[in-house]
């Protein structure tokens, strides 16, 4: 194998990512630690604390069940701003279209971002559009970038986790990796698996309403799943985390779909979930608000936090313990 | 003509990227009235006034004599935010990979970026990274958003331009276009013409400090070159623009290869250059300081604002008068 070539799995999340990330594109253009590494910059100016946020959308097939590449550009760049406990605030949209691309389907690419920025409530302020030759790019690829305002005073980080703490996931895991990829292979499946897709903005103003300064990590769970995310938090806070798999929250058809296809629903992406991590003592009254907002009636927890280096590990269902690392390769490219 | 589909014309940065804008974009997705519309959003909050501004980057070749698309994505922000005068603070960075693509050249893109970051005094803060497969895009793309302070209160704008205004040019126009096209299509040139890719942050702020208030409109033109950058600003201000053409400052190596090919420098990309409209009172002082700044040196007045809605002439070196209107169509396709 030539070392020297880009693969896909330097795309999916996980290992080969933050490989490349460690290695190159870090060191490179900004020199962050690990440590300092979360969903979206925080930087100061002018005596505020400001969230600052990217990403590119390249999901194929771009309509898929529950949503469309253009409410998932958004939500998603709310969601990385949110996991800062921010207040989204500004959005800007950066289009790249095939040439040859419907103005149909590129309108209502875009109805879905309006209505997922009002939903929000965030206001697209700025964007770009570029046209490349057929076959140059695939439809249309979309770059949300955000900023938000951080108005509390919480050290909500990657590098949080403290022992004891419990893991809340707000319901069900694998959703819209799962939905995106049933329609991209065509498979007939009795009910439709739906997107998770969802601004979870609303859900963390609840969150930190509730526990404030106990919420010590808010991730999204995106490429690379739970288990990916859950490895970052444990390396950046040295910690180990434990998860119970009885208590992970899993929709019946996803389940069937994993099973049928060897896939394990802790690495397929979401696009509508968070992992708090939070001191012991809110974890129930947390769960139990969580639990009344409409993103939050699946709200489980399913994990602890402990004593130990950089470490995730599962209870299974039948009593042993394995480790979880994070995604190796690519299980399911182009997801988001 | 199937009018659903998109064509390369409506990323020319020309008349149907503003059919596309105004018909569908824009309404859509924020609604931002043809007056507003500049380089960035300027965007408030907590009592400071921010420029927010995003572009994609999709230029072929990726490497170019004077530059490549890593130092272009970050100068061309800059630029952006510059338009404003605003001084740049933060800068992400989306890159979309296409599996295959050398790491080697990859480290060379991101350290052109970083170069130009350092240049321009801005950090780049945040990332991310897809890739995707084989033939599904075009080596790279890279989107860089950012975010910049407006510390001055001068109100700068596309529709700032007031009768009686000079138009000054910070020097040679069309040298990006030529550059990037000269090496695409492979023309054995005599002498290399360098793309002017260069952070215009520095000289701006020079231009507000020697002309404050007199300084109506910054912009830059890139793609749709001079002709439609003018353009947008009468329609903006609903003045006419008159231009002289033996004032255009012009490298003879790139008026040589335009009179080859049949292209207008006028409608060239540029990324190192910018169009000040300022009061006239203020234009010979200010265009001195400018030639003394290593990025105007060539600066010129090349045309003045008189009274007329939207429009753009110029004046010929044979003594004639004819109508300057948008780029029409795609004169250069992927030139940023």
């Amino acid at each position: 194998m030539n070392k020297d070539l880009i693969l896909l799995g330097h795309g999916s999340g996980g290992k080969l990512s933050h490989q490349l990330l460690d290695d190159l594109i870090i060191p490179t253009l900004s020199g962050i630690s690990r440590a300092g590494q979360n969903d979206a910059a925080v930087v100061e100016h002018g005596g505020q604390r400001l969230a600052f946020t990217t990403d590119s959308y390249v999901v194929d097939p771009i309509f898929f069940p529950g949503g469309n590449i253009g409410g998932l550009a958004v939500n998603g760049t709310v969601n990385d701003l949110a996991m800062m406990g921010a207040r989204p605030l500004f959005i800007s949209v950066g289009l790249i279209i095939e040439e040859g691309f419907s103005r149909t389907e590129l309108a209502e690419v875009l109805s879905s971002m309006r209505g997922a920025a009002d939903a929000a409530g965030v206001r697209i302020v700025t964007g770009d559009t570029k046209v490349v030759p057929r076959g140059k790019a695939d439809r249309i690829f979309i770059n949300t970038s955000g900023v938000g305002a951080i108005e509390h005073s919480f050290a909500i980080s990657g590098a949080g986790a403290r022992t004891g703490d419990k893991v809340i996931v707000n319901g069900t895991i694998g959703d819209h990796g799962i939905a995106v990829m049933a329609r991209r292979e065509g498979l007939e499946l009795e009910t439709d698996i739906l997107s998770d897709c969802a601004p979870l903005n609303g859900l963390v103003a609840e969150i930190l309403a509730e526990a404030g300064e106990a919420v010590h990590v808010l991730r999204d769970p995106t490429r690379g799943g739970v288990a990916t995310t859950l490895k970052e938090i444990a390396l950046q806070s040295d910690k180990i985390i434990t998860l119970h798999e009885r208590a992970l929250p899993l929709n019946g058809a996803v389940k069937g779909v994993c099973s049928i296809l060897g896939l394990d629903p802790l690495y397929v992406a979401n696009e509508g979930k968070l992992l708090a991590v939070v001191a012991p003592e809110a974890a129930e009254r947390l769960l139990a608000r969580m639990k009344r907002h409409p993103l939050g009636h699946g709200a489980a927890i399913i994990g602890e936090v402990g004593d130990g280096g950089g470490k995730v590990q599962m209870e299974t269902a039948v009593g042993g313990v394995r480790a979880v690392e994070m995604l190796a390769g690519e299980q399911l490219p182009r997801i988001c």
